[in-house]
C-alpha cells in the first residue's frame, strides 16, 4: 500500500481552510468552524468508502466496512484559539488517508478505522472526546464544564446539534490498537535532524497552586524585621524550587512557574498574599513523588524564613503513560524498512493516546515542528516530513496487522 | 499656654464623624465627605477666632488675625479609601488647637496659622495641596490627573466647587516654619515604649518597573535548555535583589517587591514577559544611587542566565528630605521640659512636610500607631498619647517663637 501524498496534503489544506485564521486555524471545540470541520470530515470519510458517523459530542468515526479487525488511527481536529494548521489535524488526516488505503486495497481480514476526537484541547473539558469514546464515567465534569467566557459545555453540545443519539464507543474486540500521529510541538526532532519520532510515553503532569500568606503593611514605615512578606517568600521559593528541581531532574523532566499573582499588588504595600503556579512533567511516577516532596520542603523553609504561611494545592495530577512497546517496535521497523532514521522521545504534552492506552495498546508517531513552535499560527512542518510520517505510519499499521493475523493463525 | 485636651479629642472625633466608615473614615480627596470636612474645618477655624479661607483646590487655611509672624501647623484631612480616623487629621486638629491657643493667649508678636492640605494621599495627585500652596508649577500634571475610576481631577475640582478664585499661597515672610504632626504609621515608637517621635528626615523613594522579556513556549514540549524564560529570570532576580539590597542596606533602608505580573500567565506556557515592581526607600541619596546600580547589575546577570532581556524603568524618584535640625531640637527641648522621653526616627512615608521643607524650615512630630497599623479602619493611637503629642508640639512652637523673637531683637 502507498500513501497518496498529493491527496494527503490536499486534504490537510482543505481542512485548514475551515476556520482559517491568517496562516493558522481558529477552530476551538464546538465553535462554528469546529462543527463545520467535523461534518466535512464525515463527508470525506464517506467519500473514502468508510462508514462514517458523528456522535452527540462531535466525535467522528469512519469504520472500514470490509474488515472485522482494525486499528484505530486518528487524533483531534479541534484547535486552541488561533492555533496552527497541523497539530491534531495531521493525525486525523493520516487516519483518513490510511483508512482509505486499506479500503482501496480491498482487504477483508484487517483494516483501519479513522477518528477525530472532540475537545482534546480543553476548550470546555480536555480529552472529553476520547474519554467518552472509551466509556469514562465523567457526567459530573460534563455538568459543570464551562469555557473561559463562561458558556457551559451542555449549551455548546445543544447548539452544535451534532446528533441526539448514542455516543460512539470503542470496540476493543474490533479495534485492536490505537495509532496517533501528531506534530512534536517541540524542537527535539528538528535539532536532531530526524523526521520521525517514536513516542516512548507521555509524561505525567502535576500542577500546584502554592499560596503564601503574610500581612499587608506599609512598605515605607514597617521595619523589615517585623514584616510578614508573602512576596519575598514567593520570590525566594520560586528561585529555590527552580534550582532544587533542576538538581533532582531526570533527563525528561521539565518544569515551569507559569504564573504568579501578588495581592494587593501595590508598589508601597508589603504583599499579603501571593499565589504561584508550578507545574512539572515527568515520565516516572517515583520521580514525580520525589519532586512533590521537594516542593513541600522548600515551601516550608522559605515561608518560615519570611514569617508567612503556605498552602499547597495540587490542581492537576495526571499519571505518566507508557506507549505500547509492541507498537513502538512496529513504527521503528517501518521506519527502518523505509530507510528513515527515527528517534525515540517522550511526549511532553498530553494526547488522546493517553486515554486510549488504558484500554488498548496505543502508540504515537511525531513529525518535526519547525522551530519547535505550536499552538500558534506560525506552527508548521515541512511537506516532505508530513508525507514521510504518513508513509511510516501506514507501514507500521500494516506490520501490526500482519503481526496480529499471523499471531491469530499461530495459536 | 495649655492644650485643652477635651476640646482636642472632641474636635478629632467630630472630624472623624464626617465620612465615618465603621471604626475608620472614608474621605478621599474631593469626595463629598472630604468637601464637607473642609467646610467643617473652616467653620471651626472661624469659631476659634482665626481668619479662615478655603481655596479652589480645597486647601483650608486659618490665619491668626493678631500676629505678624507665625508658624504654619497642620497636615491633610483627606484619607485613603476606608482609611483610619487619625492619619493626617491628627496634625490638622493639632494645628487648629495650637492656633486657637495662641489666639486665646492674645499674643500679637507671634502666633500659629492652621492648615489642611488637599489630596496628600494621591487620590488624584499626591501632595497637590501643599505643592500648590508652595507655588509649584505643575499645571501639566493637573491637566491629566485621574483617579482610579478614571474621573479627571479637573472635573473633581469643578464638582467640589470650593471657590472660584485664587489659590492660597505660602507667605514665607509671615510663616517662618512648618510644624506637622502625624501618626507614625509604623511600630517603632510602640516597640520602643515612646510616645513622641522626632522626625529626622523623610526617606527618598525610588520605584522601578523591571520588565523581563523571553519567549512563550509550550512548557511540556520545550526542552529546558532552549527556553527563554522571563518567569525564571524574574523569580531569580526577585530573590537575588532581595539579598543584595539586604547586604548593602543602611539602618533606615527599606525595600519591597510589591507586584509581579506574569504573561501569558498559564500553567503550561513558559512566561514570555514578567514585570516586577521594586521600590526602595533610603535617607541618603548616595546609598540610593548605590542600590540602583545593584538593581541594574543583578537584572543583567539573571536575564542573561535565562536568555531573557530586561528593561528597567524608574517610575518614581523622590529625593530624601532632611527635616530642620532647629525645629527637631525645639521638639526635643519641649519633650524634655515635659519629661516626655522622645525618640528620633526617619519617616518611611511621604508627607506634606517634604514639600514645605523646600521653602521654609519644616519639622515633624510622630505619635505611636497601635500595632503599627495605618491606612486601615483599625488605625488608632491611645488618647493620652494623642494629647501628649499636642502638648509637646505646642511647647515646641512656643520655643520656636521665643527663639525667633529673641533672635530678631538681638541682631
Amino acid at each position: 500500500m502507498q500513501i497518496n501524498s498529493a491527496r494527503l496534503l490536499s486534504d490537510l489544506l482543505e481542512l485548514a481552510s475551515v476556520g482559517q485564521y491568517k496562516t493558522g486555524v481558529n477552530r476551538p471545540a464546538f465553535s462554528r468552524s469546529d462543527v463545520a470541520a467535523r461534518h466535512w470530515l464525515a463527508r470525506k470519510m464517506t467519500g473514502a468508502g468508510l462508514h462514517a458517523e458523528i456522535d452527540r459530542f462531535g466525535n467522528v468515526l469512519g469504520l472500514n466496512p470490509n474488515a472485522r479487525k482494525t486499528v484505530l488511527v486518528g487524533s483531534h481536529s479541534d484547535t486552541v484559539p488561533n492555533g496552527g494548521w497541523l497539530d491534531g489535524s495531521l493525525g486525523v488526516i493520516y487516519g483518513l488517508e490510511i483508512a482509505r488505503c486499506f479500503v482501496e486495497n480491498g482487504a477483508t481480514d484487517f483494516g483501519a478505522d479513522a477518528i477525530s476526537f472532540q475537545d482534546e484541547e480543553g476548550t470546555f473539558l480536555a480529552l472529553m472526546g476520547s474519554r467518552a469514546f472509551c466509556g469514562d464515567d465523567f457526567k459530573a465534569e460534563i455538568e459543570i464544564a464551562k469555557d473561559k467566557a463562561g458558556s457551559s459545555l451542555k449549551e455548546a453540545i445543544a447548539l452544535a446539534d451534532f446528533h441526539d443519539g448514542r455516543l460512539l464507543r470503542l470496540d476493543p474486540t474490533r479495534q485492536l490498537a490505537y495509532f496517533e500521529a501528531h506534530i512534536e510541538q517541540g524542537p527535539r526532532l528538528e535539532n536532531a535532524g530526524r523526521r520521525v519520532g517514536i513516542v516512548t510515553g507521555i509524561v505525567g503532569i502535576r500542577t500546584f497552586e502554592i499560596r503564601f500568606l503574610g500581612q499587608a503593611d506599609h512598605a515605607g514605615t514597617t521595619p523589615m524585621a517585623v514584616r510578614r512578606d508573602a512576596g519575598a517568600a514567593a520570590l525566594h521559593f520560586g528561585s529555590k524550587i527552580w534550582e532544587s528541581i533542576k538538581a533532582a531532574a531526570g533527563p525528561d523532566t521539565v518544569w515551569n512557574i507559569g504564573n504568579a499573582t501578588f495581592m494587593p499588588g501595590a508598589s508601597n504595600v508589603v504583599p499579603s498574599e501571593v499565589v504561584l503556579v508550578l507545574q512539572f512533567r515527568e515520565t516516572s511516577t517515583e520521580n514525580m513523588d520525589k519532586l512533590e516532596a521537594i516542593v513541600h520542603r522548600v515551601a516550608d523553609e522559605v515561608s518560615s524564613a519570611f514569617k508567612a504561611t503556605v498552602e499547597i494545592a495540587r490542581t492537576l495530577n495526571t499519571k505518566p503513560t507508557q506507549m505500547s512497546r509492541e507498537i513502538a517496535d512496529f513504527i521503528a521497523q517501518a521506519a527502518s524498512e523505509l530507510d528513515e532514521p527515527a528517534m525515540h522521545l517522550p511526549s511532553g504534552a498530553g494526547h488522546d493516546a493517553m486515554v486510549l492506552a488504558r484500554h488498548i495498546p496505543a502508540g504515537m508517531l511525531f513529525v518535526p515542528s519547525i522551530g519547535g513552535r505550536s499552538h500558534d499560527i506560525v506552527e508548521d512542518t515541512a511537506k516532505p516530513d508530513i508525507v514521510r510520517g504518513a508513509e511510516v505510519l501506514l507501514r507500521a499499521v500494516e506490520l501490526f496487522g500482519r503481526g496480529r493475523l499471523s499471531h491469530a493463525s499461530n495459536p
